[in-house]
């Protein structure tokens, strides 16, 4: 597959420059198969991406022989925010990616949450707004979140991708009502103590936040008082803290614990 | 107020006839306020219940002098289904009730969640089904998931007491998706190893635990790979091992780890 021959390339650019590896990070899209007990363990599983379904990641590197640390793109991310951005001391917090798919990174307990699977939060199936029958682009779940909200969808719907969109478009109501209620969910789901949004759409939209914010507000309704959530609604619902880097840094991260490196606390230069 | 007129008198009865109180467990619908450094800490606060609104239910038992352990009822009742019933040995689990509310307690990485607020996943918007246009019952959410599946909401849509309504009627069907969709938003939440499903509802109607199972796989469509499950699905969605004891069990687990009480490994013989 050609992603895998120019990471194949890439890899030896790097041993060639900086010499050998001592671990690697990968921090892919899901679903993955992340148990170590799994004849499909490193595997990308039921995507939606088109020529990636079924399709194993770490045992195409294993001949590297080094720790592997493997997780979802946003668990990743989640990590590296913890670490060295806007989630620092955070014990319950989410991040929330918006791009070619939705996904949510969770930390509850002061840990990424794993049980049989990662979060796969971008497909839950949400109320719709008010008279918006369209029927969503998820191949599996229709109208879910990712259905509804990623940038595919997005660029099916208006029939222009994201970054080309206008502010006043109403392709937007339905994106930031499908996302607040990913927001609203994951409040009374576990409560974090703050939800980070990045990836695609929302670094070439941050105009969305202030959308999300007030529709949040108004779907949980004061059922969950305003001064519960420690913070201003702004700091509750904001943006990364290491912007379009928290994707790369939350590998880095990932490589790092596989090793327990102590330089892990350090913000890498990159 | 009535109530603690009452629990008061119990606890005197209790006194008078075991000797002193160690400590007390409380296990009280939700939401509550469980933050030690609010000035609301331990009362029920935002709930739809009629004359329970911001109501201070540990102040009113402080004079007792013993220590407290205060959290929502099926956040007790995961406790105690995790010590002694159905999810022994399980780092990640959901209880579910149905009952004059619908609520979730959850386990994560190995202990129940607290993030800034408990769970309070009845209260998440989910998508309806197809030509179900009925408002819902929820004063704050109208449609949510406590909206269309608690006893009340049931009542209000049939006009007559879940218990008394028959297997084949329409209402089931609403009651059924709804609750799927909880348990679907669940699976991509937190993807527990098992969901209990306990309370008034679901103890009056046991049958609605199939019609739960095939809905929640259907609603899934193959994205969750049924064998990741570990388990069928029916040890996956299934009752609460303790039964209508969960609850009460809840309590004493609270009270228990209250006081750190070394007998706490034990089932109490009630």
């Amino acid at each position: 597959m050609a992603t895998f021959a120019q990471i194949e390339a890439e890899l030896r650019r790097g041993i060639e420059a900086h010499g050998p590896i001592h671990a690697l990070g990968i921090a892919s899209f899901g679903p993955i198969d992340r148990r170590r007990t799994s004849p499909h363990y490193g595997w990308i599983t039921s995507t939606p991406k088109p020529g990636w379904r079924d399709t194993g990641v770490v045992p195409r590197l294993a001949h590297l022989g080094v720790p592997v640390g493997f997780d979802t793109d946003v668990n990743g991310a989640a990590l590296a925010e913890g670490r060295w951005g806007a989630a620092q001391g955070l014990e319950d917090f989410a991040y929330v990616t918006v791009g070619t798919g939705v996904g949510v990174g969770l930390f509850v307990n002061g840990a990424l949450v794993h049980g049989f699977l990662h979060p796969e939060l971008g497909h839950i199936r949400v109320a719709r707004r008010a008279g918006d029958t369209w029927p969503g682009a998820c191949s599996f779940h229709g109208d879910c979140v990712e259905g509804l909200a990623s940038g595919p969808a997005i660029a099916a719907r208006a029939g222009a991708p994201a970054h080309l969109i206008c502010a006043a478009d109403a392709v937007w109501e339905g994106v930031i009502h499908a996302l607040a209620q990913l927001l609203h969910t994951l409040v009374l789901a576990t409560a974090p103590r703050r939800i980070l949004l990045g990836g695609g759409v929302m670094e070439a939209r941050p105009e969305l936040l202030a959308g999300l914010r007030h529709e949040l507000a108004a779907s949980l309704n004061g059922y969950v008082p305003h001064e519960d959530l420690g913070v201003g609604i702004e700091s509750y619902v904001t943006s990364p803290g290491l912007g379009s880097r928290a994707g790369p840094l939350g590998a880095l991260a990932l490589a790092a614990d596989a090793v327990g490196d102590s330089r892990a606390g350090a913000l890498p230069g990159v």
